[in-house]
């Protein structure tokens, strides 16, 4: 059996995951965590904040913003325009179909291979013509190809007009952010923000379980640097980190092998600047740490129609699993200051840092001024605001007024030429505004969940069991009385009632052969299986059992606790015995 | 300055959260939660894990389903009939209110002070009609009271008539997956399902701040039991708390004033169920540990026509803020089978337990068999799926067809009468299906959020602080050199990192005095404030300050890291000093 088949067993049997809302059938794309499940995605977000935030708090903070989010925001992102797929529906049975993949699956069938990654409508319309390809379920012929956008619409409010939109990425909630953002930071620069949330695309026909899903999880980082000066300061701490890349350069003719390059080499030789390769770095690490050999991990560049519309340059981290094959488990963009623009142009808002000049400098500068008497003449007791308006959206007005536009928008107010004034001064600064340049690593968490549990079934002397890395194991010790008798089963509830209390997640179970239990813990990854026997009620001791090395030691019952904070937080078993002992 | 204005200046200054989406105007009902409210929100949810998950785990797991479900779902729940507010639009410019709000508003400027909750439709026109109520704004008149469903639609995938909506309690995700945990926890009872996760609630007219929020974060459990059997083994070690209750017959009387009743005395008096009492003291536990004294706590009884439509009991955990005069945490109800009645109704699906009788009986029992030749007749190849669908539903077809239907539906396939028989079977058994009975503790960690720190909000001899407890504090120690010399700064900023890498959070400063500098970590609430002065470098050794008696006491630095965990997971100051001078 192979490891994915073997997972998909222990899948279905101790119910890690399953389709969402299933007595109604499901719905593609949508899948509910079981306990199991919870625990291990909790600890994967965890270990990817302790690899990603925590130690580069004072560079890396962390904000949290809705999934619904408001029509302007997707206009301005270049969401509305282009987070489209191609569709194509059967004329005769109404069946709908994402066309490009359609295309891809129909040919193979043929026997032609190609990829049809970038290609364009008429690309596909004519593939679907020149091949006669035809609807798959009933062969009836197929409609038009058209686009289809992959947002989720809603309706905010009681309006109708007010059209909100559920997030496809987390991003967004930073760039629209970003005014309160660069507050927080003190404007200092560079620095990044993170957030972990749900995110929705609704997909035109999801598949692959947890690979392609219409909701899922991302953990995200936006960081924003001044980009005459795209240096990373933590670069030395993984310079020497060998990460397996793919250059755009060798996809372009076809190579697929990846190069194993150092962060620093990745950087010397322009395939990514610092930002990007420190985390590269980290994301090779983390994905290492997390089971994934990096045998098994490479990171794809993209080639330019490959990228996202706001891309101007990507590279894939991918997992090679049994069952999909190459996966991508996160994506590393260099976003440039396309959505920071992009934002400030529609909403009228400068998206600014300050960069010091090495010599001040004398400069013209234009200077907007209220005019209070023709404020207040429109908004009367308002003028307050409105003044407050525009003074927030100077920038914004002065390029609408200088390009002889008569009236312009500050937030609410509509402001008119005549009530304000336009100076010219000349001032010496030795301050510069720049909008920043953004880099972002974006992981999508229940992909990971998938590839770490794929690389984590083992089998071994024909037994199996997950080695999931103790601290994303979902269950830190299984607590097991060797047999039913009731003075070890209280023993053992009480233990198992202390460590739960202390935090840890536990399992006790006192039915069925020890055997057939400690196969049952293996199976979820339990790092420790804690056996109550004849010894413990008078000497106070219990026997601890290592899942990789079927190990066991014997320690005193009021050592357990210990022992299972030092496994989880990394001390290898051996060490974690010998460190007790010497207590 | 009241205690809520101080929490306001706070609030801005160090940007715990703001409106989303500001640079376009903000959308009534959103926020985002900046780096320090981001981090007091988890800690927050860890602690309501700590409280009401871990140390209950054997009977309570944890499940993560997705935000986007579909329409079948909110028939079953009966949201897409009741779940409505009521609303009314001016006829002249247009704007719409929610009509209870605008009715109780308006009455109360002309002096008539009455509560709108619970009253119809036509209770609410003929006030209006009666009262002479118009537009606030322009003065015009006011159309007709409608219903407004505040469920967020969407569309599901390319079809358009895949409605899907985003859930406005997390509780629908769990009793839509009943069957699998029943499976789970091996059909154990009682059990319980707890989910963290974000709602959304499409609200006429938010306002309120982070009261009354169109998308927010909720805490809950649904735990089910046998409605035969309602104790709960957990009541022992909460029976002597108590809980400040307003009980509706109090309620009935207009009486607003709580008892202070045991969660024994709430159970022997009738006041609610085991389960009930039981999360009733948790709750108030949790509430106090988090900084709201008991005094400020009540739950206050529902009446029927204020419940739920789902509740056949329910009680309202309010806390009394300054800003908003008592505000409702969490919802207790007894939900009785309504949901998974529901849903087994309109998904065919049996929604069930089992509970042993005592003495065996003899039952007779319709049983269902496929007619495969019939069935291979209709459905060909699919004849294996369609026997498993048909087992599934044995029991929705048997009542379908015993009720002389002609055809009903197992999963997605269409089963008539012929392609099954029915026969009637006589078996000894000593188990009974029921349907479990539901206790719903909601907690809504956004209103919890703004009331923990409205309480934590001090001022004490001219200066003011945020008294968090430790474990919800966002910061878990400022690090300050008493003077920007190299010397100082750089052994802070080792210190710093070392402690960001064991995974506190740590805010690191140099510039001001270090008075004001003290003051700022008092203003977000750090239980620990470490200086590094002129004994360090000779000595190593650093003060490190209590936030709330202001207190020093001198520590080695290498210690620092101990200092900060002890106070972190509760240690009082004082005892934390002298364990480590111990050491």
């Amino acid at each position: 059996m192979s490891r994915a088949e073997v997972l998909e067993e222990i899948v279905k049997k101790r119910l890690l995951y399953w389709p969402s809302s299933e007595i109604y059938g499901g719905v593609g794309g949508f899948y509910d965590y079981g306990p199991l499940g919870v625990q291990i995605r909790r600890n994967i977000v965890e270990k990817w904040r302790r690899v990603f935030v925590l130690p580069y708090q004072e560079t890396i903070v962390e904000v949290e913003t809705p999934v619904v989010m408001p029509e302007p925001v997707f206009k301005a992102s270049g969401h509305l325009d282009h987070f489209t797929d191609y569709i194509v529906a059967c004329t005769k049975c109404g069946r709908k179909y994402r066309a490009d993949h359609l295309v891809e699956e129909e040919l193979a069938k043929k026997g032609v291979k190609i990829s049809t990654e970038g290609l364009s409508a008429a690309d596909l319309q004519r593939l679907i013509g020149e091949y006669k390809i035809v609807c798959p379920a009933c062969g009836g012929p197929l409609g038009g190809v058209e686009t289809f956008n992959l947002l989720f619409k809603t309706t905010i409010g009681p309006y109708s007009e007010s059209a909100g939109y559920l997030r496809p990425e987390t991003a967004q909630g930073i760039f629209v952010a970003f005014p309160r953002l660069a507050e927080y930071v003190g404007r200092r620069h560079p620095f990044g923000v993170a957030q972990i949330g749900r995110v929705a695309r609704n997909e035109i026909s999801p598949r692959g379980g947890l690979i392609r899903l219409r909701e899922f999880t991302q953990m995200e980082i936006e960081l924003f640097f001044d980009p005459q000066n795209p240096s990373c300061p933590y670069l030395p701490e993984v310079e020497n980190t060998e990460v397996p890349i793919v250059p755009e350069e060798y996809v372009a003719k076809g190579k697929t092998d990846p190069l194993y390059l150092t962060a620093k080499q990745i950087v010397e030789r322009g395939y990514a600047n610092e930002w990007m390769a420190f985390f590269m770095a980290l994301a090779t690490r983390f994905l290492r740490e997390l089971g994934v050999p990096v045998e098994r991990q490479k990171f794809l560049g993209k080639l330019p129609h490959e990228r996202a519309h706001y891309s101007a340059k990507s590279y894939d981290q991918m997992v090679l699993t049994e069952r999909f094959g190459w996966v991508e488990v996160s994506g590393h963009a260099y976003r440039t200051d396309y959505d920071l623009s992009g934002h400030s142009r529609y909403s009228g808002r400068e998206m600014y840092l300050e960069r010091r000049l090495p010599v001040p400098k004398e400069v013209e500068v234009a200077r907007l001024y209220p005019n209070p008497a023709a404020i207040r003449e429109r908004y009367g007791d308002k003028i307050g605001e409105v003044i407050k308006a525009i003074k927030e959206h100077e920038g914004a007005l002065l390029e609408a007024f200088k390009a002889g536009k008569e009236e312009a928008v500050a937030g609410p107010f509509v402001v008119t030429r005549d009530m304000v004034y336009i100076k010219t001064e000349r001032r010496k600064t030795d301050l510069e505004k720049f909008i920043p340049h953004v880099v972002e690593p974006s992981f999508g968490l229940d992909r990971i969940f998938y590839v770490v549990l794929e690389h984590a079934v083992t089998e071994e002397d024909g037994r199996r069991y997950l080695r999931l890395p103790p601290d994303v194991a979902p269950v830190a010790a299984c607590i097991l009385p060797i047999v039913k008798k009731s003075e070890y089963v209280e023993i053992g509830k009480r233990l198992a009632r202390r460590l739960a209390q202390e935090g840890f997640y536990v399992l006790y179970e006192d039915d069925g052969t020890i055997g057939s239990r400690y196969a049952l813990c293996d199976e979820i990854g339990t790092p420790l299986a804690v056996t109550i026997d004849e010894k413990t009620p008078a000497e106070g001791t219990v026997t601890v059992r290592d899942r990789d090395t079927r190990r066991q030691v014997r320690v005193k019952t009021e050592q357990v606790q210990a022992f299972v904070a030092l496994v989880t937080r990394g001390t290898p078993f051996q060490e974690a015995a010998e460190a007790l002992e010497a207590r």
